[in-house]
C-alpha cells in the first residue's frame, strides 16, 4: 500500500513521550514509576463489589459534580475551583491546550517532568527550556528567562529530583509571570506544604494533582485542578466531554473521604524513604533532598547508569534520566519495607566494598 | 480578583460542546444520548467482582496491547492497526490534533455528529462544513467542496439522522479524496454493514468504534480506531500516555469476547426500532430510514421542537437539533419496549386525534 504522510509535520518530526515501563514480567522488584506500593483504600474494593453494572450503560457526569463537590471539600475551595480529568496527564494536554500554539510559548524547568515539553511539541508551540542550578534549584532569572512564554509548568516537588522550591520563591514567580503560572503537585502529599493557597489568591495560577501516587490509584486515572473559577470555565471548554469514566468518578470519590488511610500510607512510605536514605548515605551515596515518593540517588562513583544497570541485573526495575546533570543519578521509587531492604542488600553488594 | 484573560483567543471565543442532558431525576424516559436501554454484558459484572483492586495501584498498560489485541481479534486485523481511547471523543481529539491545524483544515457534513466542528476550533484548524442533500444524503459535490481540507470527517450511519451512506460512494470518496477521510462507526452494529475493510484497503482511511452504545458501556469510556499501522503509530504519539484505564480495559476485553450476547441485545433493539417506526408512520410522522439504535422522525405538522416539548411534559427526554433541516425533527433513543410503548401512547395522544 502506497504511504504518504498525512499528518501535521510536527508530529512526523516527534518521537512522542516514553512512559515509565510496566513489565509483565511477575518476580521484578517495580520501582520506576513511583507508584504507591501499598493497596488503595479497602472502600475502593466495597465501591467494586457493589457497583451497579446495569448503570454503566449510560453516560458518566459529564461535569463530575458529585466528585468535584468532594474535591473541594476536601481542599476547602469550591466546585467551581475545580476541574478533573483522565488522569493528570489530561490536565496537563488541557492546559497546553488552552494558552499555547504557534504563537504563545510554554516554558517549563529542566529537568522536570518530561512529559511537558513533548506536550508543547504536540501543540506546536515553542517550549523554553529553563535549567535549573547545579542542586536542582530555581535559577535566579526564571522570570527573565520565562517572560516570552504564555505558560511556566513546573513540578513542585519537582521530578524526577524531589525537591522542593521554597514557596516564597514559588509565590513571587506567581506574582510576576505575566502568563499561566501551573504547579504540578502530583507528590505534593509527601511534602512539608503545597501551594493550594497560590491558585485561590493569584488570577494566572493552577495547581494540578493525581491519585496517581499518594492514593495509590494509577490504574483508575484520576487528576484534578484547582484555579479561579474564569480559569477552571475556559479549561472545562478543551475537555472531553466524558473524559472521566463512571467508576473513575465513584472510586475517587470514596478514596479521597478516607483521609485516615490516606495518612496512614503516606507516614508509613516517608518513613521508609528516610531510612532508606540514611542507609544510602552511609554507603557513600549523594541524594536530592525528598519531598516525594522517591529518592534522586548518585551512587559514590556517580556512575547512575551504571547503578540503574546493575539494579535490572538483580531484577529491580528503577529510572534512568540521561543527561548532563540527571545522568549522575537513578531514581528510586519507594516501594515496601521489604522491597527496599532488598534494594539496599543489592547496593551493598555493589559498592559496600568500596 | 482582577482578571485578563490567558487563553487562546479561540478558546474565549466559542460555546465549548453541550453533551446530551444527564438528568439526575429518576423517573425519566431518558431517550436523548442513544444509550442502550439493557445492561451490558454479565461478564462486566463478573469482572468488578472478581477485580483485585491492589492492582489499582499501577499504571495501567500504556499501549493497551492485550485489550487491542482482542478487538484486532474481533475485527479479523492486527494489532499495529489499533489504537484505543477514553471513549471515541478521545479518539476524535487524537484524530483532529493529528491531521489539523491553523494551515491545515478539516471538513465535515452537516448535519453529523456536532462535536467535530467544536473539535476544529478548539484546535484552531478551520472547519468546511459540507450540507447534505434535503433527504440527508451525501451531495454529489462532496469531493469537490472537502478538497481544501486534510481531514474529512463524517459518521456511518451518519448521526443524528440514522442513514446509513451508500457503501460504493464511501468508497468513491475514500479513493478520490487527498487527506484522510475519517468514518465513525458508533451506531455500524445497528446497520446493514460496515467500513472497516476500507480503513485495511485505503492508506488515508480510519474507522472508529465504540462501546458506549451497543455494548452498553457509555458509562467506562472505550473507543477504538482501525487504520493502516503508519496512522497508528502516528495517533499512539498523539494520545496521552495511559488514555484508557486498567478497568475499563479488562471490562472491554471480557465483553468483545461476549458477541452472542451482543448480537442478542443488537436484535432486540433492532426489533423495537422496527415495530416503533411502523407505529409513528402509521400515525403520520416522517422519518429518515434508521440503521442505527434512534430514529429521527417528523411529526405530522412538521414541528420538531414541539413534539420534543411535549414528550418533556410526559418526563420523556428525547434530542432536538434546532436547524433548518433538522428543527423538523425529533430524534429518539430506542429504549425498552415499555419505555417505547410509554412514548407511543404519549404520541398518540397528541397526534392520534389529527
Amino acid at each position: 500500500m502506497d504511504y504518504k504522510s498525512y499528518f501535521r509535520p510536527t508530529v512526523d518530526a516527534m518521537g512522542g513521550y516514553t512512559p515509565g515501563e510496566q513489565p509483565k514480567v511477575l518476580d521484578l522488584i517495580k520501582l520506576n514509576t513511583n507508584e504507591n506500593p501499598y493497596p488503595p483504600s479497602p472502600r475502593v474494593e466495597e465501591v467494586l463489589r457493589d457497583f451497579d453494572t446495569a448503570k454503566l450503560r449510560l453516560y458518566p457526569e459529564p461535569t463530575a459534580d458529585s466528585l468535584r463537590d468532594v474535591i473541594a471539600s476536601v481542599n476547602g475551595v469550591q466546585r467551581e475551583n475545580v476541574i478533573v480529568g483522565n488522569g493528570s496527564d489530561d490536565i496537563l494536554t488541557i492546559i497546553v491546550r488552552c494558552f499555547c500554539d504557534a504563537k504563545r510559548k510554554m516554558a517549563c524547568i529542566d529537568p522536570t517532568y518530561s512529559l511537558y515539553p513533548v506536550l508543547g511539541e504536540l501543540q506546536g508551540a515553542e517550549c523554553v527550556r529553563i535549567e535549573l542550578d547545579d542542586d536542582f534549584s530555581l535559577p535566579d532569572d526564571i522570570l527573565e528567562q520565562a517572560a516570552v512564554a504564555n505558560l511556566l509548568m513546573f513540578a513542585r516537588p519537582n521530578a524526577p529530583t524531589g525537591n522542593l522550591f521554597p514557596r516564597e520563591r514559588v509565590e513571587e514567580i506567581c506574582a510576576h509571570f505575566r502568563g499561566i503560572v501551573f504547579i504540578d503537585e502530583a507528590y505534593v502529599d509527601f511534602s512539608e506544604n503545597n501551594c493550594l493557597d497560590l491558585a485561590m489568591r493569584y488570577p494566572n495560577v493552577i495547581v494540578s494533582r493525581t491519585m496517581s501516587k499518594s492514593y495509590a490509584l494509577a490504574g483508575v486515572r484520576l487528576g484534578y485542578a484547582v484555579a479561579n473559577a474564569k480559569i477552571i470555565d475556559g479549561m472545562m471548554k478543551m475537555k472531553d466531554s466524558y473524559n472521566v469514566n463512571m467508576l473513575t468518578q465513584r472510586i475517587a470519590i470514596e478514596a479521597f473521604k478516607d483521609g485516615e488511610y490516606l495518612r496512614r500510607m503516606v507516614d508509613k512510605i516517608i518513613s521508609t524513604r528516610n531510612r532508606i536514605a540514611a542507609a544510602l548515605k552511609e554507603l557513600g551515596f549523594t541524594m536530592v533532598p525528598s519531598s516525594t515518593n522517591f529518592l534522586f540517588v548518585s551512587p559514590p562513583d556517580g556512575n547512575g547508569r551504571l547503578y540503574f544497570e546493575e539494579l535490572r541485573k538483580h531484577n529491580i526495575i528503577v529510572r534512568y534520566f540521561p543527561g548532563k546533570k540527571t545522568g549522575d543519578y537513578a531514581r528510586i521509587s519507594i516501594g515496601t519495607d521489604a522491597e527496599m531492604d532488598r534494594v539496599m542488600e543489592v547496593t551493598r553488594s555493589i559498592y559496600g566494598a568500596k
